[in-house]
């Protein structure tokens, strides 16, 4: 199993390996373990946004009536991911903004506690920090996002539903269940999870969802970002920002703010096109995909990845940070060593091996299931556990900015 | 004046008229008049964004430590535009976001009525409205934005410097000024001025401005906004949406939010790379040209305008929205009509005019400086005339959307 011969075999195998094909692969000696911050190029991407650059300079202005549905209907594509039905999925703002406006809304309807993971990520933790102080309500931080943690009194519960540290898998469904069952409303962070393991938002009677789709879908740096609202709730939740966008009749222009039905009353301000344009794309490939199969693949990578960390890394005195149970863990592993930030640029700058780090000192192997090979687990694993075997990582400078 | 050859002769003197070449216009016989709607496409945008792309695709998140830097290095650009001193603006989010975070940000710092102008661009309106309601804060909507009309008790003015409909540019410095002495914070939208007339915001002693890109900037549909803090305001105000773009030392991921020092702290989410670039050639282009020699061609081209007006249109029943002084107004001209829509639609189907129709009834001209011709201007009106003096208009379905 730890053979490289193995992971040949795996990927002779893999029904998603043409997938590869459909990304810019620039360097095939470089081994790319990051997809989980920022997915590589789809081939396509490209000359759509060519064709969308292009439609700017033919219709100008004209183009409107085409690039306005593009919130909804890219939010529908998204929301085929993620498992919600039509018209409860748009893509807009990021996640940060999205986040705002969805938990905003949710503590209009019913101020009260706050439920939040305190090893979230930072915007989630910051976003809602802000919301609770501004309206003077109580911010509980969990240690762990399980169902049992679920207080009585809680009016929101804001949790990721992978780990963007650990790589832990939250239980959504029961989770969801609890909270409800205790009268919160429940917001879930999908931006680790959509597009590699299984969502299903409508049928886990998921309240409020964000996303970010540079990761897994594949978008670009600072691609714009989903939001989800239950079709039931929509009419009873109002966004903070009361934008153009979400006006009943926009083009109207009228005197007083109405909110418009649906999902569009969750818009702010003008749509960025360009942007949308490489979500579309990005969706779309996973979609082609299936999230059944990516899940299954996203599975494998990871058992290989932890088969080897036991095999090579865990006598290097590295740890495992994320959980062994496949059903618990999403698509990155995580694994801690004392030299952490040294290890991962040694890696960079030595082995052509690009993973990412988060503080304090974990290393995150993020295999996205839609391009990468299993033999690029074998790889990496193969080239850290020798840079930390010779010791030559502690020859690399790690100083300088930790900006991904 | 009003003879085709004095356009020309305007054309053949016009020191800006090699910036046409600079643009795509794709069918020389349309005459685009809605430059301040949806600008042209920059001929470098789309090698700039091809170049973008090629990065992403070649160094995948390892782009990110120079892609970090566009809302700070794009938003200095665009202070030069309106001026800001470096420091002072960030290109980020859509014109309504930014709104929502200035704004709630200074009626967090002093509470009290807010004064907008009735009729004020909507998402303007709408945006204040949510943030009065929601504080139990008085809104107050003024007729006209001038001096004389700020009360003595706003906490908070937000205008637009020049009018979407009227064209009416507002007197900046004398407002900013009557406004402080009542001692209320000021925040302009600069979205119909910025790379139209000269603003000076640093100099005037504006507190906060937002504005758009896709205008008089020609960033493209959607594209990123702006947003501006006077320096001396910048620690004391706090951005309500706490995303981790606007934390200190944000790849420490700390525990708690604390808000970058400077303008940074108005960030929120991850940038929009794609569509910051390009903010970042349509800014760069607007500064090669300069703004002044564009304020000048502008005041040419609504005076010509006007003047074509007077001799054309005012004989059919049209009616002039927009002041005849030239310091009096901005870039477009508004003229209204009683079968305005039914007007503009026949420009567009009948005439390849593309104006653009603001309810109840004014179309308004919008020739952008940078690439309008004066003769674009005279054939607009010949062929506007020309339909409303035989009637040909009425021919026209004036059903379908209105949307842009």
């Amino acid at each position: 199993m730890t053979d490289r011969s193995h992971a040949e075999a795996l990927d002779a195998a893999d029904p998603l390996a043409p997938f590869r094909d459909r990304f810019v692969v620039a360097d095939p000696d470089v081994v790319y373990a990051d997809g989980n911050s920022l997915g590589r190029l789809p081939v396509q991407t490209a000359e759509r946004l060519d064709l969308l650059v292009q439609d700017w300079g033919d219709r100008i202005v004209s183009g409107w009536p085409d690039w306005i549905e593009l919130p909804v209907r890219v939010g529908d594509l998204i929301g085929r991911v993620i498992g919600a039905d039509p018209g409860e999925t748009l893509a807009c703002d990021s996640t940060t903004v999205n986040l705002y406006k969805l938990a905003s809304a949710a503590l209009d309807r019913r101020p009260g506690p706050i439920v939040i993971h305190e090893h979230d990520f930072p915007t989630d933790r910051y976003v809602l920090e802000g919301l609770a102080a501004a309206r003077g309500l109580e911010l509980r931080r969990i240690a762990e996002p399980t169902a049992e943690a679920m207080p009585d009194d809680a009016a929101l519960v804001v949790l990721s539903h992978v780990s963007y540290r650990s790589g832990v898998l939250a239980d959504l469904p029961a989770i969801t269940e609890a909270a409800h069952d205790r009268g919160a409303l429940v917001l879930w962070d999908l931006s680790h999870s959509a597009g590699a393991v299984p969502v299903e938002l409508t049928q886990s009677g998921v309240d409020l969802a964000v996303g970010c789709t540079y990761k897994y879908l594949n978008a670009g740096p600072g691609a714009p970002a989903f939001l989800y609202v239950r079709r039931e709730l929509q009419d009873e939740l109002r966004s903070p920002i009361q934008g153009w966008f979400g006006q009943r009749d926009q083009f109207a222009m009228g005197p007083s703010y109405e909110p418009a039905e649906g999902i569009e009353r969750f818009l702010a301000g003008t749509p960025p096109i360009l942007g949308l344009t490489a979500v579309e794309v990005g969706a779309e490939l996973t979609l082609e995909a299936g999230v059944g199969r990516l899940a299954e693949k996203s599975a494998a990578l990871t058992e290989l990845t932890i088969a080897l960390y036991d095999d090579r890394l865990e006598p290097l005195g590295f740890t495992l940070e994320t959980p062994r149970d496949p059903a618990r863990r999403g698509a990155h592993v995580s694994i801690g060593h004392d030299d952490g930030w040294q290890v991962c640029r040694a890696l960079i700058e030595r082995a052509d091996v690009i993973p990412d780090f988060r503080p304090p000192d974990s290393i995150r192997l993020g295999f996205a299931p839609l391009y990468s090979r299993f033999v690029d687990v074998w790889s990496a694993v193969d080239r850290l556990a020798g840079l930390v075997e010779s010791g030559e990582y502690r020859e690399v400078d790690a100083a300088g900015a930790r900006v991904t």
